[in-house]
């Protein structure tokens, strides 16, 4: 089974599934392609989210902004899951999660020129002669030219004997990427929004224990219910709740908790006791 | 197989999909992601219109603006297909047709608790130690939690057997969804707009027979042309036609009908004949 | 395998699915289904773009904006590829590319009469009974009533003896599509914009090779660098770049070349030699 991530759109997700399907018979699934362009950032958090739900399985990420640069493409492999990228930290979140801690990561670097270029199914000849005289390899692509080839590579070698691909070799990860963690101090947290999801629920990285036992709570200064559902609330009305991702979520029931908190990823988020009432 | 609907956008179905591939080897099928946020009603004219064109199947329907509350998860069991979802009235209009009739259906309530949780493929210790302290079960997220082991489920199992899987109980259906009939009378007939695509097709509840034999039709006050197709006029027209579900929809060729009639959904629609004219 | 590429949006493209899947078993892989409404000429570029990296497959396309009229639906064979569309030029460019020459190219005509309809998995007793009295095939929607069905049925018989089956015939292109080439005269180009892509690159049909050995190059009268990625240049800055189609983009790194150029398709591009510098 090999996974697809990307801030692509469409189709340049297609060729990527050409380029695989070349190489594998493997399952293919999405999980999205619709990042925001070039956000590392979010990318990285939703692949923490996501990709612990699946079984072992090669994941083909490319959100990719540096593209063409020296940056290197990376494979790690994580607890039966290998992971395929650019070296911009977009992996590490989710690997760390998957491998169960940095310390039993594996990283591997690609070598693109002895991983050789991806040719079109049609004779070259035919290319050569066509409008555009193109390249059989591209700087701007490497989703098509580079990852979706390593992807499937991997996915069809032996997981525990990736040092014998000749164009992967032992390495190091050269770009981190971790998300900070809430402090909490005299029962007050102080953290930031993570993301944003489509809904417009406002993901936090204050964790959800903080939640426990309390009624109501004090987000950057309102006061508002805690709820064990969207539901706990009347339509429209404000709450904080234990999201599915385990961490505080500020959310509207039937509603979006980015507008109604004013909150976009990167904002600060204290939440502090609420005082007590007297019903 | 297993079709997968929802209004999660991306890339909330991966992790549905990720649980769905721990237990089965079905054939995964997107019949959409992008439905109306919360919107019942239009996800479930979309299943309708959709599911029938499956050969027997799993269908797993997530529109559920009840999360979390006391709704009921349900599994309906129609004419070889199932579908799974919440008890709000989604599943039905697809399930009777599928079924043919609503006499055919059965009905099997979710017991969520025996149920069980499903738990993402790292370890728990490190996801105890993550930067947030992640429930193994989240009340806003059922379609990971409840509904995708629910459906690998029931397609694993006998379909004539369903009763004995322990989470499974015979029951009855607590929201029905009914789309209303138009009327007709004195060759009026007086519907409403059910759903607008996304070509701006405006489709009514109205049969398409209402327009046999008719050349123009008066719909809401505005003389057009009936056409079997949208060529019938000019590039820009307007038109009445016989849309792809069978009942009258009001168009423009290689235009938005929503916008030239002025319509959106639940608006009512009165088509009456139009006057002879001479020629 | 079987493509599906088409401008449907959802969920009218999981219906042509479920037909497929009453037909084959194959592996369903999707193209693109938010290609510009209607938009034959931007399909047509991305399907000759992105098919050639597909193993030997049939493909389904359908952009349509004469669906229902008597432009004809056609089976190209390709190359070891089938593609499945209207006859309206679509198919053209990708049919060219993978047969290696238009001469190489095979072409069929579907009869839609001796194909047959599409019948839904219900009852017919039951459509009838609904509340619309459904009609057993369409005038808009022949991705669903003709298209998919013709693509199982090419997919499933011997892609050498099309002819064999009576619902398809030899016969002949009635509607062509070329893209035009970019002139070349004194070191100028002249062409134009084929496409923006989702990141706002701007694809012109100047050949890339314009771009060989320049440092810079005046785009529309502006002086632009000439890079190999788009990193060559500060986040921001507007550079040219031979694209991953192999020829000339006019781009932004991290940023939409089709706002800073001021350019939508069909737009002239002329490129000129930028004057010398002194350094």
């Amino acid at each position: 089974m090999i996974t697809l991530a990307s801030d692509f759109g469409t189709p340049y997700p297609a060729a990527m599934k050409g380029v695989l399907l070349q190489r594998t018979d493997a399952r293919l699934v999405d999980v999205a392609h619709d990042f925001p362009r070039q956000d590392v950032r979010t990318a990285a958090f939703w692949l923490r989210e996501v990709l612990p739900y699946f079984p072992p399985a090669t994941h083909l990420v490319v959100v990719d902004p540096g593209v063409g640069t020296d940056r290197k493409g990376i494979v790690l492999r994580a607890g039966g899951h290998l992971l395929v990228g650019p070296d911009n930290g977009v992996l590490l979140p989710a690997a760390r999660r998957l491998a169960g801690g940095a310390d039993r990561l594996d990283t591997f670097v690609i070598d693109e020129r002895t991983l050789g270029p991806v040719e079109p199914t049609m004779a070259v000849e035919s290319v050569r002669e066509s409008a555009t005289d193109r390249p059989l390899a591209s700087n701007t692509f490497h989703g098509r030219d580079v990852f979706a080839p390593a992807a499937a590579g991997v996915h069809e070698a032996d997981i525990d004997a990736l040092d014998s691909l000749e164009w992967l070799e032992s390495g190091s990860v050269g770009v981190d990427l971790e998300f900070p963690r809430a402090t909490i101090e005299n029962e007050r947290a102080t953290g930031e929004v993570v993301v944003v999801d489509g809904f417009g629920n406002v993901i936090t990285n204050v964790p959800g224990s903080y939640l426990d036992g309390r009624e109501r709570v004090v987000a950057n200064g309102a006061t508002v219910p805690v709820g064990e559902t969207f539901a706990a609330v009347p339509v429209g009305d404000r709450l904080a709740t234990v999201g599915s991702h385990g961490s505080v979520e500020l959310d509207v029931n039937r509603g979006r908790g980015d507008e109604a908190f004013g909150l976009v990823p990167g904002d600060r988020v204290v939440l502090e006791p609420a005082s007590p009432t007297l019903d």
